[in-house]
């Protein structure tokens, strides 16, 4: 952090009394390496260390949060190169592209997406101006500039950022060939993979039949029935483990846990091979192998975690034509004391056994899940998820759940970002919004320094690292 | 704003650094023509531009957000003058009234209304003592007084207010002949109606059936089927627009939106007729009216605004003998992801059309309204409503929605007032809270000061003009 | 209060103007007499009169807000000393459990556990440091040292404490022995009964007809009919109200309130007495009992309160180990509008009848009970319950209903407490939460400091005095 155009009380209380304390707490925590335990990095970025092609590349194609924003002020996809499922043309002209960007900047005023950005361009780059219609061209040859040159390749970027650990998130399937590739490469940068079943999982999607020949070679063994697909997960669960992985991920609308009998789940997994599965069947097979996921869980010691509440893909046009992840993901209401009963009757007071829980739902959080947490012993919460990890959302989440669960039923900061030069944005806000709500209790007298001292270590650095095994 | 008892800082955050940065946005938007897109004042008190009969009529009788809170506390609604349905006497001595008025004004201390209530008596009035039991005959005089007078003619007070456009809210069979008679009457003041169709949509209502006689009359269309039902509407549309109207409204339990086939709608309409509809029936039929009001909306360029979650007249003999809109509208839970995903799919990304979605339920606000307007471009967050109208209701409004919307997705503010002298005090309340967010924004180094005169300038003024096209 | 380790302006706003402000208010209501008309004291503690054994049994034992937190961390029950079912042995040794206690303290940062524990330390005891691994022996045997003097025995700290009145919880069958001897005792102390039926509500429960054999017992009527039933509830409810109670209050998942017809409710009630009750013969039960219970409130004039919400004995294995009230009763979402609307419209508007309403669902604050109460003539608002007892959840409180129902309808504290020396820890922090609040407005000049005065003595002692009835 320079003497730059970034105020170095950003985002802190202005009651000067807070802000002080909020300043000192994050000037001991700012400088520890970051520990990204779930993110969404291509590992073959890492991998490849390729230099970034140009700043639309960079900051606008792999971004969501980005082309979300836009597209809701009537800007197409298409015109921000954003790449079809069929392949039809989308715009190519990245300087055009950019423009837009520029032009369109001003609607991320009091975003989290703004401040990040404002970090990327003041930190990575040097860049202080804001962006705007005006200077648009110019930022962007500047960027360019600099991507060409060795600072920029992504390892040494991933060193500078001082990254102690960085997870991505891959299918049950996958070859894990890029985490490979790293750890051969003598580099030693540390990248994990975590694994994420829900392709094998959601026996309703289209492309299931696939996703289990491809887990089914994967894991060299024929899937036909359950008790197959059942092996085959542990055999991958196994597989990763031996690669790195200390974690799984679970993506699901509806936290429902619910152990079917073999006979049942056995009926239903040989329905959806038939293509003849139902919505009930998904729901209870998705609700089983949570159930599964845990017992795995209990016997290999990947940590578990399950980030529900999502409805995928609500724009059904733009899905058919873009696929996934376009911005269109939009949360419901989700239930956790009822649907984690029985996972957390069987398994939360499993010693060793570590379930993370995430939510979009923001009215859970003191209701179900700090109440949960501060309750089993397997139990922690995920941080802000999403579009709260942000200012307020922070600010939130620490107001509402730390009450009843403390400190130490939560887990540190997760990035969740595939905007690789988004992560020291990011963990920075964390931090600081951190700092400055211990600020506040100390300077309300509800704990002292010393305890902010330890804490603000721990929720910066060491509790994230203990709860994922680090 | 004189320097008055009212102090200029009012509503401000405390913190100096925040409170001038407030005052500052808040002086150069206060004197900003008023829009009031979306408001239940009579037009036929612009009308007719008779002086107000006195404070008792003037104040607490229009006034639910009044005589509900003396309610709650155990004052019968007979001996506040409000007028029974079957006509049955109730207290007529306006002095006794406005006693009772003045002996529980300390009820409202902490609540907009008495905000709002302040700023009309010292802003208005010119009265700067708070109003109790003893000085009530006093004030009751002293208003009493002025509403004599010229400078206190409803049209003198709309020109005074600075009202730029103010729309009010009218049936469908509505003959708008208070609008004409304005229009007509050479005063320049822009009143426009806004077409709400809930009492011909609404099929299970007693009096469901009359209303259909009375779009019929209106539209002059006999109505014997659901297509005739459909033109009816069409054209009173159309007839509204011709008369000034930009937007329509509807008010709905559920947000449930649902295309029924022609056939369905028209089973539906056929029972309904017959008085034989069941509450599926009219589920449905408001579901698929949504979609069909949304569909003329792509069509005709009226503004759609939906406005649900409020169950009404939930105290039965209250309602029976005051009849509706007496402060016993209690709002439920509402859900907005999935029963708004047909409309978005088929609508949502129409250029020019826009759906302005309000709520009652805040827990939505950052869970699902925010992430579904911060996507759809034809989708637009009405500002915090009815009981969210509040100094709490707009900074949680703020802090929930903007950091997944941003503010552009917003639409500015709208007072939804029955009592017409309480709308420059709405407006102006909303002006402070909204530079104070800014403010707060600022101070903190999360926009600079040019973002935030830019957005408070919007959202005064430009969001709300552009938004619903006036 | 001293001139302690406890910062006198503990807990307030940090900025200077609602600081003094809240110092201010809070002086002239620290001092007033508490009010406790909810809490869970045994009562035999005060019949009795004995010294407290140790600290272990005074702290630890009694009290799942603690001993939950530190199961949420991994340490076992049995190990705390708490008693199992069965009698299976457990830790005996209660230095050992306390030294567990000193270890584990540091959880408690930023909890009301832990601000109510350094207050009971400090002001009760004299310890200023704050327990930790070192000193946790030298601190128990400096309590224990206490212990035994006469100025700890508990009728002598309830003097000490300034308690006006003292409401405990007891079943319906209860002989009110305890409440006898203290009123034969001589000693003045106020300690009245609340009669709660939950035990011979809940029809579903394993030892519901041994309840009912004690109700039967205790009002020396014969049970075989939901008549008898009825009868032996009001007996017990008159038998209670001889014994000084003032109010009644009920648990509840939901609160669904529907009355049945005496031919259903005696079916219901006759197939409980075999055994035979289903699931939703138990929900149609509990509704109908709170609208009986309501009936005889409008007869009998005990204050109703309703505190739903809680899904009871979360962790089976816990429940079946160490019996209720173990730290696992968990909260569920919970709809107010529709379920009160049966019990509001029959009793709502009913003379001198009053309900008080708990939630733990704080999503319902401003959407469903804050409108209700600014509505309905009998209902109050109950204080923030349970795990929203603290800081944040009161000041989310007075945000989130203040605005809609004043403070007028809401009743002042509760403490609700098992923990004897936490009551004037709770209620000084209620009082100061409360100050603060009441501050922030006249700050921003939203009340006056006179009407502040008049809330702040309102909130802390008048409100509570006239909702119960004391």
């Amino acid at each position: 952090m320079n003497g730059s155009v970034l105020d170095k009380y950003r985002f802190f209380d202005t009651d000067e009394r807070i802000r002080q304390i909020a300043f000192d707490l994050y000037s001991s925590v700012k400088d520890l390496p970051i520990i990204s335990p779930h993110g969404h990095v291509d590992p073959a970025l890492l991998a490849g260390n390729e230099p970034f092609p140009d700043p639309t590349e960079l900051f606008i194609i792999p971004d969501h949060y980005i082309y979300r924003m836009l597209y809701s002020q009537g800007i197409k996809l298409e015109g921000l190169g954003i790449p079809t499922v069929d392949g039809t043309e989308v715009e190519k002209d990245h300087r055009k592209i950019w423009q837009i960007f520029g032009d369109n900047f001003y609607l991320f005023a009091g975003t989290p997406t703004g401040v990040w950005l404002r970090h990327e361009f003041v930190e990575v780059f040097g860049i202080e101006e804001k962006l705007n219609s005006k200077n648009a061209m110019d930022i962007y040859d500047r960027i360019q500039e600099k991507l060409k040159t060795k600072e920029f390749l992504p390892r040494t970027l991933f060193d500078k950022f001082n990254i102690e650990v960085l997870s991505t998130t891959d299918g049950a399937a996958d070859t894990l060939e890029h985490h490979k590739k790293i750890k051969e490469s003598g580099w030693k940068g540390r990248v994990v993979p975590c694994f994420r079943p829900d392709a094998v999982v959601n026996i309703l999607t289209k492309n299931w039949k696939n996703e289990i020949d491809r887990l089914s070679s994967a894991s060299k063994i024929e899937i036909n029935s359950y008790k197959d697909f059942i092996k085959a997960i542990e055999n991958r669960r196994e597989y990763f483990k031996a690669n790195g992985a200390v974690s799984t991920d679970q993506g699901t609308i509806s936290p429902y846990t619910h152990k079917l009998s073999y006979g049942e789940a056995d009926a239903i997994f040989s329905r959806a091979l038939k293509g003849l599965a139902s919505e009930s069947d998904w729901m209870l097979f998705t609700a089983n192998m949570l159930m599964e996921m845990a017992r795995m869980s209990t016997e290999d010691g990947l940590v578990m975690q399950l980030h529900p509440g999502s409805l995928r893909n609500h724009n059904q046009k733009l899905y058919e034509r873009f696929g996934l992840d376009k911005g269109a993901d939009i949360p419901v209401q989700t239930e956790y004391t009822k649907n984690l009963y029985e996972l957390l009757n069987k398994y939360g007071s499993y010693p060793g056994f570590t379930v993370i829980v995430f939510t979009l739902d923001e009215s859970t959080y003191s209701r179900e899940l700090a109440t949960l947490a501060g309750h089993y012993p397997a139990m922690r919460l995920g941080p802000p998820w999403w579009f709260h990890d942000s200012i307020q959302g922070m600010t939130r989440f620490r107001q509402s759940v730390t009450e009843t669960a403390g400190f130490y039923n939560t887990v540190g900061f997760n990035d969740d970002t595939r905007a690789f030069l988004s992560i020291p944005a990011r963990h920075d806000l964390a931090r600081r919004m951190d700092s400055n709500f211990l600020a506040g209790l100390v300077a309300r007298h509800i704990i002292d320094m010393d305890e902010a001292r330890q804490l603000s270590r721990a929720l910066a650095y060491e509790l994230v690292k203990k709860a994922y095994k680090l």
